[in-house]
């Protein structure tokens, strides 16, 4: 992939939503490059580079029989495996096929990785199952776009402190107060960074359930794989009580490079509780709100703020709640490494 | 000229339809450079930088007076040959001229020859005059723009083989099928693309003039002159017929770098029978609607697809039919690398 | 600052007009760098770099205390002094401090010293008084974005011929004939470029004091001192009379680099006669219009029409009017070789 330099390529990265993946040939942007896919008539997810290896016109823009997609230039087919399998112009196939990924699909989530697929072990996948709680069929969803490198993103949701700060207008209304402990937990290339704050008063996501005066002990357990697949754990129960009964959301927040300087940011949540229409419009209101209208604009203004410059030689101050995002960056530095090291 | 390594120099480039250069300042981009085009007094065309030598200010954006244009900013005045003619304060003129170019009209065509004027050849001009049908008058013609370089122009045009796909919705829909015999022939630095398809349901430009369903002889030769005009003659008879009373269109297709990633695409139709307002307005809607709905956004897509790479580098598989764009662009490399060694 | 091979840094940059700078957060890029302005409690003005040293937020998104501002992000607050004294986090402060700018305030104007504050000596400061007239109030002030190199503005004010052909809409309405004498005057690192044109009509800046068809001694006197500060006296007297009492305006004309190819341009005039609303309108619609309209567009087009040429590189031929904006030029690359030299 182009900009090989400053990605991971043996790693798995979220290509979409599976509900995203149909019939269509959606085209996405990924670790820079353009990728087609498509859900096959087995019900597999194919991945191929969206580029033409005759002229290039994406593919995207051609058609699809079966599994066979063609191209809208010069009618070159090619199967979901990447071979050539037309040519209108000859009997003869060109010596040529498309690149393509290795794919696999779990708990709702297209993984693509983009290193070599005899490599891409399935094991590696970080478990995501904690969004299907079998009470509520399918989590809330979303994809928003981020003008800024993903690492940003990583740092905005390993510091959760900064709710408290940007946002003010939606999740931390409630009182949120980070004045519990905070630790970051490291565990092979698995971070975890969790807030502790017993005593305080219920958070947000406890709305309707607990009575807004009501004090709680309340947690947030972020748990990072790389190369940016978090799954936040959002609970709150009667302070000094059992953390199981608690009120509990399971949130996704994963995000997969675009290019150098651009992100997808795809998030989902269960809901506090049973599933209804108006809550869940609510919610991903609420949700895509904060992202939005206070976390992006501040980390794509943060980012642009540096003009360029590499983040750490603008030499940033460390603070002690940075833990979990300066971790998870010198980590993909230490895999970045290993790879160049391998290859 | 700016970009000279990629752009021939001693070469006729089109610079224009004659009905375009007229009184007006005419600024038009050229090879990367701002050329200032303008008809003088005794008829001829004047073209000259359109950048005063004194603050660089665009002559375009001042004013004419006989064949002497005077700049907006502070007043400086050139004749068309180049030379300072007025400097509002001295007497004394500055010794510095406007660079010109050769030009030349043929055929109800601007040529512009970037190059050293002394070798601007007018028998190397390119014959168009099949475009000049007496019974006719002017041809149909147009100018539209392009997002990609002109040699991926030249790649669309000089294998038509793409009408089956990309034109469905227009010229390919009585039928076509590039099921005949396709050469190309090299003649010197002239490139010839040549389908002929007998027997085959009557092509599109005969509508009106032979019934659908009716069997025909048909075929595309496109002429190529380098940098990249084409003269392309459209033709079918009755199947087993002969040519020469057959339905017959000729076509220029002419294209000049605009900078190194945009193009300035001029076409030319001759009419499939005499000339009426309804039918030219039919046949400037479909060759308009063909490129910009059709070529357009295909071949734009795909050069947006190599995002920056070079086409060769991209590694470009080879059909049959890529043989017309192939030589044509290997003439021009080789071109390019005469005019370096000679220089 | 970054960029900061082509800027002067140890020299007085206009930063604002005192009435911009209140108790809102005023982000302006100075320089190439992003700064933060606001007026202390004390009523001095602040200005440090807008850019948070934790994560790089701009700290104009924050919120303002007394002279202490807090990041919208995490919280960390700084004092005007640049001095970090607050962390939501811990009671520990990180060692680091925001990058803080010498500044001072003098006729109405906000100057900025981008180099070490311990050089920044105000007697250096160029005198804007003569902008003060007792009888008047404030003058007339604006600011303007100029999609240019800040010199090309220079160019432009330090040749008033220009007038004479950009602003026949506006200033040259009346006739002013550039027919008298120019003189350019060297006086250490300040420059005056001075016009006197004796028995021209009365120029526009007359207008409802001298009957249009009155003969007048007319000059024009400007005042420049690096990098780009410039003082215009405007004047005009009956012919053969006394110049202390004709009609005067006084302007500033002071240009200060955004980035490397955008200029903030602030303009300031004085009245030709005691002050009305009705004549203010009038005038800031003048210097609005003949800026936007006159020498905008072509000082723009100038600029973009070198395609990214340097001015000298593409060998602009020079007249005897030039001689202002070539040696200011000159000037600012004697004193940038002299920063050099002393780094």
């Amino acid at each position: 992939m182009s900009g090989a330099a400053s990605f991971l390529r043996n790693a798995w990265f979220m290509a979409g939503w599976s509900h995203e993946v149909g019939d269509a040939l959606l085209r996405r942007r990924l670790l820079g490059d353009p990728v087609l896919l498509f859900r096959k008539e087995d019900g597999g997810v194919a991945a191929m580079i969206d580029r033409c290896p005759h002229r290039f016109a994406p593919l995207s823009m051609g058609t699809r029989s079966g599994d066979t997609i063609t191209c809208a230039y010069h009618g070159l087919s090619f199967e979901a495996g990447g071979a050539c399998v037309a040519n209108p112009f000859s009997d003869k196939l060109p010596k040529a096929s498309l690149r393509t990924f290795a794919v696999a699909e779990r708990d709702g989530i297209v993984w693509l990785w983009p290193g070599e697929a005899d490599q891409a072990d399935e094991a590696l996948i970080p478990d995501f199952s904690a969004l299907l709680v079998e009470s509520q069929g399918e989590p809330l969803t979303g994809l928003l776009p981020m003008n800024a490198p993903y690492e940003f993103g990583t740092d905005n949701l390993m510091d959760l402190s900064h709710i408290e700060f940007v946002h003010k207008g939606s999740f931390a209304g409630r009182g949120v107060i980070f004045a519990g402990k905070h630790e970051v937990v490291t565990e092979g290339t698995r971070l975890r960074s969790n807030w502790w704050m017993p005593n305080v008063p219920a958070p947000g996501h406890t709305y309707g359930i607990y009575p807004p005066d009501m004090q709680t002990d309340h947690w947030l357990e972020m748990r990072w794989d790389p190369p940016a697949s978090m799954l936040l754990e959002i609970g709150a129960c009667p302070a000094g009580g059992n953390r199981e009964g608690g009120v509990i959301v399971q949130q996704a927040h994963i995000l997969t490079p675009e290019t150098a300087e651009t992100t997808h940011y795809f998030w989902a949540t269960t809901r506090p509780a049973p599933s209804n229409h108006e809550g869940d419009r609510m919610l991903e209101t609420l949700m895509g709100q904060a992202f939005r209208e206070e976390d992006k604009p501040i980390i794509e203004a943060a980012y642009a703020n540096l003009d360029g410059a590499d983040f750490w030689d603008a030499g940033p101050i460390s603070l002690q709640v940075d833990g979990g995002g300066t971790r998870a960056r010198r980590t993909i530095q230490k895999l970045l490494k290993e790879e160049e090291a391998a290859s």
